[in-house]
C-alpha cells in the first residue's frame, strides 16, 4: 500500500526551506497517526525527505553507517507517511504514520520511547488509549479488588447495562446544562464503553480507524 | 503549581547515562499529556534536565542564546511534567506535561509543528480529538450539507435520541460478539457524544482530565 496522499506532500513541504543544521539534517519525529504516540526519533537529510515525499514512506539519514535508511525494509515494518508538518523556525519535522506492525523500534518494542530507568514503560499517548490499556491489562490479569475485574466477570449483562445507565445520565446531565455533570457523565459512558469492547477483544484502534476512515 | 511526580522523576532519569551529541545536547520532544499532540522539540543539556527533574517544569538550553532557558518564564505557559521518559540508544527524551495556557508556541499557536507550506494547520495527534475538532468547527461555521450541522441545528432533543440510540446499537452488536460491528457502533456512538459535548460547549480535554484523575 502506497499513501495516496504523497502527491500532496510532495507540494506541501518545501524541501529547499526546511533548516538543515551543519551536518546537513533535520530531526524527524515519528507519530503514530492514530493514538499520537510518538514512535521514534531519527535523522533525515534533503534527499531522504524527498524520497520519503516521493514513495509515502519513511527514509532517514543514518549517522553511524552513513547510508540511507529505508525504515522496515528488512524487517516489514515500514511506515507509511499520512502527514507531513514542520516546526516554526523549519528545523525539526513530524511526521504522522501507520506503523506497519505496531512496532517502531528495533527492541521489538511497539515505540523507542519505552524506557524510564531501564524499565520498559510506554503507554500510548492519548488519553482514552491510556485507559483501555489498564482495562485491558485488568482484563488480563484480574484482581479481586479492581471495579474493572467485577464489570468483566459480570459478562456483557453486567457491562451492557451500564452503557445504558450511562448514556442516560449523559441525556440527563445535557438536559440539566451542567458542563461539570457532562463532562463526568462521558468520562463514565467512555469508560465503560472501553470495558465492553476489550470484553469482546475488540481493539480501541479500530474504533479509530473506523472515525478516520468517516472524515 | 509543582508537579508531585517530581521526586521520581529524579530517580527514574539516570542524567548522566543519557547520550548527549558533541555539544553536550539532546533532542527533547515535548508532548501534551491528554491527547498526545508534539507541542515542540528542543535541547536539553545535563544542567537543564537536571533543573527540568528538580523543578517539575521544563528547562532547556537555548543554542542561539547559549544560556538556560525555562519555558513559559516570561510569557507564564510553563510546562508541568507528568512524564519523561528516553529512548533506546539513550540519545533522545520525550517529556509529557501540561501545556499552561494550551500554548507552546512562540507564534501564539498550540504546537510549533503547525506548519504546511506556510499555512497554519496543526490538528491534536489522537482520532477523538481530531473528530470533536471537525464537529466544533462545523458547529462554529455551519454549512448546509454537513450531517453535523443538521444534528446540531435539532439541539438536544435530536442529539440525545441518537445517542440512546447509538448506545443500543453497541449493546446489540455485542450481544451479536460481532467485532466488526461493535466497533462500528462505538465509533457512532463516540460521534454522537462528541458532538454532544460540543452542543454544550464542553471540552473534550475536561473529559480526558476526568478520566486522568481516576487512573
Amino acid at each position: 500500500m502506497s499513501s495516496p496522499l504523497s502527491a500532496n506532500f510532495l507540494q506541501a513541504i518545501p524541501v529547499d526551506q526546511i533548516r538543515y543544521n551543519e551536518q546537513g539534517l533535520v530531526p524527524a519525529i515519528v507519530q503514530d497517526y492514530l493514538d499520537g504516540t510518538v514512535l521514534m526519533m531519527a535523522w533525515m537529510n534533503a534527499e531522504s525527505l524527498q524520497k520519503t515525499l516521493e514513495t509515502g514512506q519513511t527514509w532517514f539519514w543514518s549517522r553511524s553507517r552513513s547510508q540511507f535508511w529505508h525504515k522496515g525494509e528488512t524487517s516489514g515494518h515500514l511506515q507509511h507517511v499520512r502527514s507531513i508538518r514542520y516546526d516554526c523556525d523549519s528545523d525539526a519535522l513530524l511526521i504522522g504514520v501507520e506503523q506497519i506492525g505496531d512496532i517502531a523500534c528495533h527492541t521489538g518494542e511497539r515505540s523507542c520511547f519505552h524506557q524510564v530507568d531501564g524499565m520498559v514503560n510506554a503507554p500510548p499517548a492519548d488519553t482514552l488509549s491510556q485507559v483501555f490499556e489498564v482495562i485491558c491489562d485488568r482484563r488480563d490479569n484480574p484482581t479481586l479488588e479492581s471495579y474493572t475485574c467485577k464489570l468483566l466477570a459480570g459478562g456483557d449483562n453486567k457491562i451492557l447495562k451500564k452503557i445504558g445507565e450511562e448514556a442516560a445520565e449523559v441525556v440527563m446531565a445535557c438536559k440539566d446544562d451542567d458542563p461539570d455533570a457532562i463532562a463526568s457523565e462521558v468520562a463514565d459512558l467512555l469508560y465503560h464503553t472501553l470495558v465492553a469492547i476489550a470484553h469482546h477483544n475488540v481493539d480501541l484502534r479500530s474504533v479509530y480507524r473506523k472515525l478516520q476512515e468517516r472524515r
